[in-house]
């Protein structure tokens, strides 16, 4: 950056992936996110072949495939990254991205501990935050409460969890999402993305 | 970091630089960031020979020294840095930074742009923040009306401002202080600070 650039500051969008354990609340942290100030965010809607839980809406939360839909997308070479999460595939549509990249806002993605390695991979100037609960007992807390997992996912996932959690040192920013106070966790994502916009040494996203 | 210690997470406090020619508004945005949370900001004291301006205060803004006192902190190595600044003398107390760091608080220094390079080569891991007006013009402006520079010292700073400007590429952020704005400055700068609390790789500062 040289001088006579420093009174056009480049507001460059950045993309932020949300990340974590499953149960972390990933899903409850974009929406409000997003809700703080929906002309500036983008979400990205993922695609999944997992059955809708209540409340969510297809298009919006994510896209509720059939597996013969997912398979197509995935012969087509339509997404981004895709993987298996206990027994259902989830994947990130590309022409998502491109449309987020091309709104000019910032992109919010939420992506599985192995689905945000992968976007490091591609857009190397991802920023990964790693969504965590307070405590490993707050975590299989809530896997327990969620009455749409069987008893012998539970168990999967709860195992799973602790291997993510050996993962955090690929991300770039941890965040709590404690236990009756989600705002804290909300606030500092907010922060994150702040602060990125600062950044002197920040390069535009590119896919 | 391993998976133990995800869950006893370590605040280290931080040490921020708030740096950027003369004229942009150091002392006052690095004042009103301290007043939103002064329990939680150590703010460092810098020594000075200039002579007070109007409501500045010796111990609170600067310590306000002669020449003499200046030197005799400089022959006991009391100082981590010190440089001449439009024929005054500015330093940093090393005492100041011990106290800062034991405090436990976040640690707010308001350097000059020189300065600040040495502060990074000392204290790698310290936040350099570029602070800059949002045109030429406007810097230009501030400086002419500070009432304290005499004409001939006013063409040095613009000029000085304008190589001093050049330098931006050593620090990690920058904001705009823009006129009639500052609570954007200040709330930028804060959010940097929270986003480097969540940095996953963020070692303690140490001097």
């Amino acid at each position: 950056m040289v001088a006579e650039e420093l009174f056009q500051r480049k507001e460059y969008p950045i993309l932020l992936v949300i990340s974590g354990p499953s149960g972390v609340g990933k899903d409850t942290i974009a929406r409000s996110l997003i809700d703080t100030a929906p002309d500036r965010f983008y979400f990205v809607v993922t695609a999944t072949t997992r059955p809708p839980r209540p409340g969510e809406v297809h298009g919006r939360d994510y896209f509720f495939l059939s597996n013969d839909e997912f398979a197509e997308m995935i012969e087509n070479d339509d997404l981004l990254e895709y993987a298996v999460v206990y027994n259902d595939f989830k994947g990130i549509p590309k022409q998502q991205i491109r449309d987020a990249l091309g709104s000019g806002r910032d992109v919010i993605m939420r992506v599985d501990v192995q689905g945000a390695a992968t976007v490091r991979k591609i857009i190397p100037n991802a920023i990964l935050v790693f969504l965590t609960t307070e405590s490993e007992e707050e975590l299989e807390r809530r896997l327990r409460e969620r009455k749409s997992e069987a008893p012998d996912d539970l168990s999967l996932r709860i195992a799973t969890a602790r291997q993510e959690m050996k993962r955090i040192d690929e991300f770039d920013y941890w965040v709590i999402n404690a236990e009756g106070d989600q705002d804290t966790a909300v606030h500092q994502i907010a922060s994150i993305i702040e602060a990125a916009h600062c950044q002197v040494h920040r390069s535009p996203v590119k896919l």
